[in-house]
């Protein structure tokens, strides 16, 4: 007698658990397996069981109160709270009976869960209810809360959505997995437009799903046959935020996609900050959006968030682990095990192979991994960043002699990742009486990006997430930094103003405020623009960095003027995101296992050529750099 | 006001042509462009108006009697006939008063087209029926009268077809042509299975669906996303009729394609006779053929044959052109003029390079062609096959060796190819007295394949198309070729008589009579078997080519036996079908214009590497042996 997947984890289940423990159904939402209880106090008091069984059928595991067997909230509530120390600050408690779980938000989480998740056990033992913790941010976030509120407003669709999710990924497969492939959308010998399939017998894939900043008509080639049906696709996995990686993602639910899109809590809520703000430059710009701001929402409620080193079935025949990237908050190397053994494919997604003050560098140590799908941005011979703390004085000094001459610092950054560095940096040595202190404006989204960082204080490194978790050390909090918010008028009056740092979107110079800074600052020989990103080729901050200094402008009347740049420009290398040649070299050097094939992508022509043959010769493995619209069989 | 692309080409004819010519209607059928007319003398009176209207809209035109502008069939037959030499041999004479077309079946058809196609103008202009002139093939073959008649007899469903395919083909394209893609469904590192899809952002060609011999489970990879849906291709274009690359067409239609097949008539009438041999086989070795007969039948419907430099649009943006492949009667070299302009794509099929007895070596000068998809099959370092007088004087020497001990000789060779070949080097040495006249069987189908070789002439070279027409100098009818027609009994009386030369199916020793020959021949050390052609990986013929001598063997009641193989085994190696090293090398270097890139293809694992090594070393142009399932960039 045939049975499904779920029968057969059940009877798994049941055999496995004693007799006085109650299961009354158990279900896929998504990756995991959830066992209702009409005794799930008993669950709780076995503290070894759920683990064992999540062993035994390899998934991750929640328990929750069957129908009527928990205690009423009115009743419950008191008991939740006083369970948990007062320290925790709870700022949210909400329960849900229609999943039995205590949604319990609080400023320090690890109080709420208790010792070894003691806490979490009392409670699920005392009241019946499942409880669910999250963090309160620290720094006010409208975007952490705004996700979070839709998310819970939309639960009970997104229950629906999970169920069907999982019984995709727990189906009975058609096909053998004889073959893998990988199919490159965009980000081939350009840097821009991440987007790629990873396509077996009986499952594909989708890993990003980008636009190229500077070249706004260049979208991934998502009407390759290798990419359709969209609606078909068994998942999308997000490796950053990044616009590159991010922009279009909610295009492929206006294209029927109704399925998971996989990526980690921060990039998350990162990504929804980032594809409004483009739909906002979009159409502040005249151009139109490739869609609504209802599909980022549609997003959102089909994102499943995973923590690294979660091994994760997203479908019959593929595992999914994250990883820490080092490149922004969130940013994940991806390894995909295929078909129970038969090849295992890591997206490295951008990377930092060195520690910064925010994130450790990137892991590149796996059980197996015999292809290698690799960044290459500083792929180029030459392309050499200076080291961290000469990268620092560098910027030092120009703060210092900018300053001394009485004019302004501008620095065009990434919203997310390269700011909160510059901030760390340059909260340290106003601190430390390195330079003077002076007014740090943040403009664009650098606030809110900050904001968000604050809430996942995981994903950063050990001794940060300390500082930020005590709010009198939180160096995001220093007095010096100003949010812009005062639009137009409050940019002319700082550009009027003493001596400052000025952080301003969009990195590439591409639009946003950094423009209104061109205009203000650019004119004065006092002071100087630096650069300490990556600018793509066709962005406006690549051409300034090389050298043009007569820009075409809008202006506020929409009339086109011409603009002559007669500030200093800079660029200081050792900031960036990305790792360097050198970087890129050593992740592959010390990878672990050595990979068999890498392909280099998201690099100019020139990288990602001179990364290909370097890799090649120097450990021998087969490299390529692909064109867009190629599909590679990797086994 | 918008025009469909028809219209614009009717009101083009329309302006060129002068006011006393009618014009009824203009319709495309398939790649054509007909013309009906009521005044169709009056076109064939004006003899270089036709060339001119075919140049300005670039189409092959053919101008058809509008209805009632032609005389009635009891009228016209007396005059048609009176016009033609009496020694054009009229062997039928057919009318199909729905298109206003006569169809002349003729012994000598060169006498009917008469000089500079004077006679056929005459006939139109005399009696207003559009003539369409066939050769009668000068040998009897059912393949050829079955084909012809079966296209007779579905006609109009033919013609809907064909203008449905031509309003496909003219269509207005919804997208430019800025990339051009092949995917390898097969044939990569292995010789089988050939099946690629050439793929631009507005059409979809499939080239090839063969099957893989020694390895019937092994099929063209048609379920990648690159090939589907199958219904919505827009063309198949078939390179030769071998089964390794026709035997699974059929099945596209089975999958629900309804559009055209091109390849050239000789072809056409040689893959039925193939495939429908495959199903035959199939069934009588117990498999379940993956189509039934019909499905051979619809696609016959579906071909459209083409000649050799007819450059023919076949998409919108794709012009396909058959050129001599010297392989096998019909085979071409496909050259695809992608996008006007944008790129251009060669598929050499299976090429002989040098000229043969039968055909001239393959064509390698095009008006462009910056990417070459190549054969590979003797791409070894050390594929060297002795030059064809040294061959034919080994395999000459074989058999009088063999003939001396009083022993016969058993080839296995393909029905269609190097058996003719054959045929023609034995024929000659016993009329010339080098060996001594002896019955030369042929068993299988090699009879019936070489009558459809006479049927085409204008494929072969040019003396032997001249005594191919010349009755009594016809090589293939020469006394000593005898048919093996009474089976079993027929072939144990040969095995026991005299010394003589068969030629037996199947070519690479996987079914069919050479299996009857093996028991019968096999044991006996005076007979000897000569391989003259390519044995595939995981043949009977390769391990015994290799050496192996103990061979499992099926016998009558259907029990496996044990045979042992005591006859000599040799092989003669220039009379291959197929190109050796030097000749495929050759190819390349005498190939005008050089090519940017070459895939190849077709040939083991070891052949398609080491000859995509030399050809990068020889000519500095990109090469790659590709793997199945992978798709390619061109441009």
């Amino acid at each position: 007698m045939s049975t499904t997947p779920l029968e057969r984890v059940r009877a798994d289940i049941e055999a496995e658990t004693p007799d006085d423990i109650d299961i009354s159904r158990v279900t896929f939402e998504g990756p995991e397996l959830i066992i209702y209880s009409s005794t799930p106090e008993k669950f709780a008091a076995r503290s070894g069981l759920i683990g064992e069984l999540a062993g035994t059928v390899r998934k991750r595991i929640t328990v929750r109160p069957a129908e009527g067997a928990q205690a009423s909230p009115a009743e419950a509530k008191p008991k939740i709270v006083e369970m948990i120390p007062e320290d925790a600050g709870i700022t949210n408690l909400q329960f849900y009976p229609e999943t039995g779980e205590v949604l319990i938000e609080a400023e320090k989480p690890g109080l709420v869960i208790g010792r070894h998740a003691s806490t979490l056990r009392d409670i699920q033992q005392e009241v019946g209810w499942t409880p669910e913790v999250l963090r309160t941010p620290p720094m006010e976030s409208s975007t952490v809360d705004n996700v979070r509120k839709f998310l819970l407003e939309n639960r009970d669709e997104r229950r629906e959505f999970l169920e069907r999710t999982g019984e995709q990924i727990h189906r009975e497969p058609m096909h053998e997995t004889d073959y893998v492939r990988i199919t490159t959308l965009g980000c081939c010998r350009e840097v821009g437009r991440a987007s790629f399939i990873l396509n077996t017998p009986e499952s594909r894939i989708l890993v990003d799903c980008g636009d190229k900043p500077g070249a706004e008509g260049e979208v991934p080639y998502l009407q390759l046959e290798e990419a359709n049906p969209i609606a078909n696709l068994d998942a999308v996995v997000l490796t950053h935020a990044h616009l590159d990686h991010s922009a279009l993602l909610p295009l492929l639910f206006k294209y029927g996609y109704d399925g998971p899109v996989y990526t980690t809590q921060a990039t998350r809520d990162l990504m929804g900050l980032l594809q409004l703000d483009y739909l906002d430059v979009a159409s502040k710009e005249g151009r139109t959006p490739p869609y609504e701001s209802e599909m980022v929402r549609e997003e959102l409620k089909h994102t499943i968030p995973l923590d690294y080193g979660d091994v994760t079935d997203i479908a019959p025949d593929v595992k999914l682990t994250f990883h820490n990237a080092g490149h922004i908050l969130g940013s994940a190397v991806c390894h995909f095990h295929v078909g129970d053994g038969f090849h295992n494919v890591v997206f490295s997604g951008d990377i930092h192979y060195e520690d910064t003050r925010l994130f450790n560098g990137a892991v590149n140590d796996f059980p197996r991994a015999e292809t290698l799908v690799m960044e290459s941005t500083y792929g180029k011979r030459n392309d050499h960043q200076t080291d961290q703390e000469e990268s620092e004085e560098k910027l030092l000094d120009l703060i210092q002699e900018t300053h001394d001459e009485g004019g302004q610092v501008v620095i065009p950054a990434f919203a997310v990742g390269r700011s909160q560095e510059l901030m760390l940096v340059l909260e340290e040595a106003m601190r430390e009486g390195e330079i003077p202190t002076m007014p740090i404006y943040l403009d664009g989204m650098i606030r809110e990006a900050t904001a968000i960082h604050t809430a996942y204080p995981e994903f950063l490194r050990d001794g940060l997430r300390d500082r930020i978790l005590h709010e009198d050390e939180n160096p995001f909090l220093a007095d010096q930094f100003q949010q812009v918010d005062g639009g137009r008028e409050m940019r002319e009056d700082i550009a009027g103003d003493d001596p400052c740092v000025i952080l301003s979107t969009s990195g590439m110079v591409t639009g946003g405020p950094i423009m209104g800074w061109l205009e203000l600052l650019g004119g004065d020989p006092e002071n100087t623009m630096i650069f300490v990103g990556y600018q793509a080729q066709g962005t406006l901050g690549r051409s300034i960095q090389s050298g043009r200094r007569e820009i075409p402008f809008s202006d506020r009347g929409s009339r086109t003027k011409q603009l002559t740049l007669r500030f200093d420009v800079e660029s200081v290398s050792g900031f960036s995101g990305h790792a360097d040649r050198g970087g890129l070299m050593g992740f592959v050097e010390t990878m672990h296992p050595r990979p068999e094939k890498i392909l280099c992508v998201h690099g100019d022509e020139d990288a990602t050529d001179q990364f290909s043959s370097a890799l090649y010769q120097e450990f021998n493995v087969r490299t390529h750099a692909p064109k867009n619209t190629e599909t590679f069989r990797l086994d």
